[in-house]
Order: structure tokens, then sequence, then C-alpha cells
């Protein structure tokens, strides 16, 4: 498929979470099998053959696209989770959201330093989510090669929050 | 690897979540690319050529394995996400927790009557959330075709709240 008919897989729903906000559903992406091996196809070419010693999947979504990167380029697959869900020793980190915070946390013994990190999620907004997973992997000394994510919204200018050259989506929204 | 090989790199912490139980962290077999690689692999052969339409991931880490299930069965992938979390129309299902309740939603349109569906987790313990997983796509008309997880705590009779003859798990601990 290409990425325009991609792109129209992906359902709007308006003024949700709250009145104003267009909603992009990308549920509609997933359960339809020539969309999402495709779509998962184009993001493993994007990273074939690139140094990358292992790809961490952002809490919840993020686990989908991470796995089939993972299992295509024979890596190991990291999660980086919300709060109090990980059973060992963790790094955390808190951002802030619209209201309020939230923090995510890595186990500390899943990265070695100087290891090359992928972090996946499936949609950049705002950058806070991938940005906070980003400063645990440099904390516990590993480098973040890339950020890839199946769709961004451009306008919410995201990427600002990332190192801006190692910044991949697959399907834009500019507006 | 083999099977044997696969269940040692799962480690166990003891006395989490609570004192007396030992935790089954599959954090470890996902990190190392042989492990989560081969176990993928074994995965997908035993659903390879079913007659499955659709593969179902349960919230959270259901979604790594059941996004590369879908990817390699050339499926689309519906995620089966706690309550709150899914956009548009839902069915939603609630079960018991040892203490208070939980709620699984699935999307309504996500599947159509007589979908045959392979519902994925990582890990069956008391079948608790495969069985409010199942029951929803069940309302929905779709055929329950497997359910499928990486690793069995056998010990806790998880399987008995599933149709017996459709679990596979690839790793089981007997105690």
């Amino acid at each position: 498929m290409l990425v325009s008919e991609l792109k129209k897989t992906i359902r709007e729903i308006p003024d949700f979470p709250k009145p104003g906000v267009g909603y992009k559903d990308l549920t509609t992406l997933f359960r339809n099998p020539l969309a999402f091996v495709s779509a998962m196809d184009r993001m493993v070419d994007r990273y074939h053959g690139e140094k990358i010693d292992l790809v961490a999947g952002i809490d919840a979504r993020g686990f989908s696209l991470a796995s089939v990167l993972a299992y295509r380029l024979d890596l190991g697959l990291v999660l980086v989770r919300k709060a109090g869900k990980l059973p060992a020793a963790v790094e955390a980190e808190s951002y802030q959201l619209e209201y309020g915070q939230a923090t995510l946390e890595v186990h500390r013994d899943s990265v070695e330093p100087g290891q090359r990190v992928l972090v996946v999620d499936d949609l950049l907004a705002t950058g806070g989510t991938a940005a906070a997973a980003c400063r645990i992997f440099e904390r516990l000394g590993a480098v973040v090669e890339g950020c890839g994510f199946l769709v961004e919204l451009d306008y919410l200018n995201g990427r600002d929050q990332l190192p801006p050259d190692r910044v991949f989506s697959l399907i834009h929204f500019e507006e």
C-alpha cells in the first residue's frame, strides 16, 4: 500500500478525548491486514542495516510496533512501562501531561552502556512521552540511535523534544 | 533455542508483587534476541495454516506477541484494551481480580460476526483476563478459534476458564 493509502485507513474520531480535538485512531490501520503488514514492512525497511542493538517499545501501543521491528531485525525487545509494572530495579522518568504528570520506567539491567537503542511508539504528538523514554536510556548510558513512529502529528512539534535528525515517522498529519 | 532453554531466560522475582509469590519476569526473554525471535517463530509455526481471521492482543504485553503473529500470518491486529483507552464504541467486560475488578474493552466494529479470532497474551495465570477477552469476542458474534500464550502457570489452572481444547502455551511452569 502507498503511504497515502495507509493514511486513509486511520480513522479520525471528532471531539475525543475532549471537544475540538480530532483523535487519530490507529486501530483501524492495525486491524487491516494489508495496511498493518505494509506499514510494518516499511518501518522495518527504514531501520534494516542500521547499527541498532535493541528496540524499545513504549507502553502500550508502542509494543505492537516495537516487537515486529525487533523480530524482523533480529534484536531484543525492551519494554518502556508505565510506573509500577516492572518487577526488578528500574530507572524512572516523570514528564508533564496536559493535566498532571506521568512516569515511565525501564529495567536498569535491560540495556548496557554504549548499546544503541531504537525507541518506538505508535504516534508522535507533543513528544513528552518519547522524550522521557530517551532520557531514561541516556541516563543508563545507552545511545538513542533513533526514534521511530508510525504516525506524526506535525502541527504539535513533538519532534522538537527529540534529537531532530534521529526521528522517523512513516505517516504525517499536517493539521 | 530449545523450549527448555527459552524457559531459562525467564527471570523469577521472589516476593513480587507480594510476599510468597514468585513473579515470572518475561522481560528477560524479550530482551534476548535469540530467545525472542525463537519464541515468536514457534508461536507463529503453531498457528500457521490455521483458519484464523484476526489476531487479538491483550493490553499491554499481549500486544508484543499478537503483533508479530498478525504480521507473520498476514492478518489484522485487534487491540483488547483496558477501560477508557479506545475512542470509538466498545463492547466491555469486567472480571474479578484478587482485589477488586478490572474491565477490558474492544471496538465493536473491530470484528465481524463469524470471524475467527486468535486471542493472545504473554502469560496465562488464573485465566480471568483471557476469559473476559473471549467473552467480548463471542458477544460480538466472533468465534474464538484459539487462545495463545507464551507462558502458562499450570498450577493456577487458568486453562479451566477457557475452551480447553483451544489453548496453546509454549512454555509451562508446573510450580
